[in-house]
């Protein structure tokens, strides 16, 4: 629990930290040391004092929180642009012929492996990730491993080792679970992971996201956004591509600084979590808050017992519903047509919080 | 001449506002204002108090800069990640064979184009802008404005004309021509143009880029980056993509708020110029550092008369050269293998600076 860390309003229950993040308070002191100082005062000069090697430097901060070892997880992008690289990269120079894609996963990455089908020739097909049917013919499966809409968790473990066993290679989108609970990218053997770094780790709004492309497949991983941050000796300016061989591949052009170095300062409050307690107090705080939902209302709750940090409820008049919340100090938000969300950050949302907005919930809908 | 609402630093002589243009003093405040009261005090509110439009209206504001009318600019990404989107959208469901890529572009075009053909089966042919030898098998030419080695001014009527004779389309890329020179896309009939938004717009180091497409083009553009940003219901979270009619559907993921609302703030500075009187202003001072260097040196400078905002020598040893200038205060850059770069932003270099630039290097080189 580090709610002193954070800025929180006065009067506020914030229940969508699934959604953005609150700002830790020494993020709005350190982006005046980036303007002034790095930009302002050093102008040029701060690209080769640690500007450049930022996205390795922060992707690895965000590797200690999802079990990648250092050099395999670069910042950089929005997670649309990274989960096109990561699909890209997979299926390139394949045989096989399709792409599954988890069926109740959030729109882009869906959209986004449409466009991916469309250009490298390959089917699109969408399961439910309890059905995914796998065979030879699938290249890929590209999955969440917490859902946006129930909250369910999804079995890292076995679906990676489903789609292993037919050969095929795996996706895992990591939005709805970092900084959710512990993450083992590299003991489970994933092929590719991405996720969004705005949730859970506070980074700021459009934070960079995050790709992450294991050691023994970097050498092989064709970024087909290959902009000149990932070439071997970007500052040879070569007229022919030539990656780098590391994780650096995974960059394209330029990163956004001033939103990067936000993120590096959000991650501070990371650097002593214990995410084993931390997903203990997660599972506290969403069980607490159904618990009174269930107790104090008639709605329906459908996120499953297995979950991330978010409860679920359905409820006619969603938008109504949450609107009065929100005046009411309750913020959350609804996603249709008829699903109410509440995040719970562990970082600083408390006992009391997860109460007082059953009771708001309860009071509106009784 | 808009020198005193920059921070420039005491004893410097700024010349590479053409690699990382001078912060205006005002955006440390706003940065202020949005990490402390639009992200910590609305958090997830702000999302709806301007955020979602930013890319669109800032887009707009560029677009006054470079001659295209509302709606048809949009901002976010990067330069190489505009580039590929241009490119994949300019070729998709052609029967031509072809990309002409400039030979003596800044490396990023041509490996973003290296990989857009290698993904649509197109191949890829650099030539040099003053003899392309276009044919009917052209798809699109991959163009600069501004040659970022030499500072080449492209004829951007001429070259879109020769390409538009044999049915082909053309990307510009405006990375060193934005904020240096009147430019007129839609009067042009330009098909596409994209540009970076951290040299002379000053948005801040790696703010996001731009792309253009006209009106006209907008309905049959296939962004291959379909991410839900550009979805035409964004929020209805359907199972398909179907793209915003109109520049929206350029849009890819998450726009990264706080680089985008430092070059907001940075763009403030823009609003009264008078390209005309800048680009005089922007020719004298080229020309002015230009006298001085044969005068006082026997370098070569191998910009040509037709050019942009920089001024390049080659020198042996440049990087030697450069580091000894910046340890007097005068900061440019060097490109491989011997090239010196003067970025001359005319709203806050002066007259003085590029004398004295001029003086110290033929201090150093003498």
């Amino acid at each position: 629990m580090k709610r002193e860390l954070f800025d929180i309003p006065e009067g506020v229950i914030y229940l969508d930290g699934n959604s953005l993040g609150a700002p830790p308070k020494h993020v709005a002191e350190r982006m005046q040391e980036v303007v002034k100082h790095q930009w302002g005062t050093r102008l040029i000069r701060s690209w080769s004092e640690g500007w450049w090697e930022a996205p390795q430097r922060i992707g690895d901060r965000i590797g200690r929180l999802i079990g990648a070892a250092e050099g395999q997880v670069v910042v950089g992008d929005s997670t649309s642009v990274n989960v096109f690289k990561a699909l890209t990269g997979a299926v390139k120079g394949t045989s096989r012929t399709e792409i599954v894609c988890d069926e109740s996963t959030f729109p882009t990455d869906g959209y986004i492996a449409q466009s991916v089908a469309s250009l490298t020739g390959l089917k699109i097909r969408a399961a439910h990730p309890s059905s995914m049917e796998l065979t030879e013919d699938t290249a890929v499966v590209l999955l969440n491993h917490v859902d946006y809409r129930t909250g369910a968790l999804n079995d890292m473990k076995e679906l990676t080792e489903q789609a292993h066993s037919v050969g095929a290679q795996v996706v895992w989108d990591l939005c709805h679970s970092a900084g959710v609970l512990p993450i083992e990218l590299d003991a489970l053997n994933v092929d590719f992971a991405i996720g969004c770094t705005y949730k859970f780790l506070n980074g700021g709004p459009g934070s960079p996201a995050f790709i992450y492309v294991p050691k023994h497949r970097q050498s092989t991983f064709e970024n087909p956004l290959s902009g000149w941050n990932g070439h071997r000796e970007p500052f040879a300016m070569e007229p022919s591509y030539e990656p780098d061989p590391g994780i650096v591949r995974a960059r394209v052009g330029t990163p956004d600084i001033l939103s990067m170095l936000a993120l590096d300062a959000a991650l501070d409050v990371w650097d002593d979590v214990d995410l084993a307690e931390l997903r203990e107090r997660g599972l506290k705080l969403t069980a607490l808050f159904r618990e009174h939902v269930e107790k104090l209302t008639s709605l329906e709750v459908i996120t499953p017992e297995v979950r991330g940090n978010q409860i679920s409820v359905r409820c006619p008049d969603a938008k109504a519903v949450m609107d009065e919340l929100i005046a009411r100090g309750v913020i959350g938000d609804h996603r249709p047509p008829d699903v109410l969300r509440f995040g719970f950050a562990p970082l600083y949302v408390t006992d009391e919080d997860a109460i007082k907005a059953a009771e708001t919930l309860a009071e509106i809908t009784r």
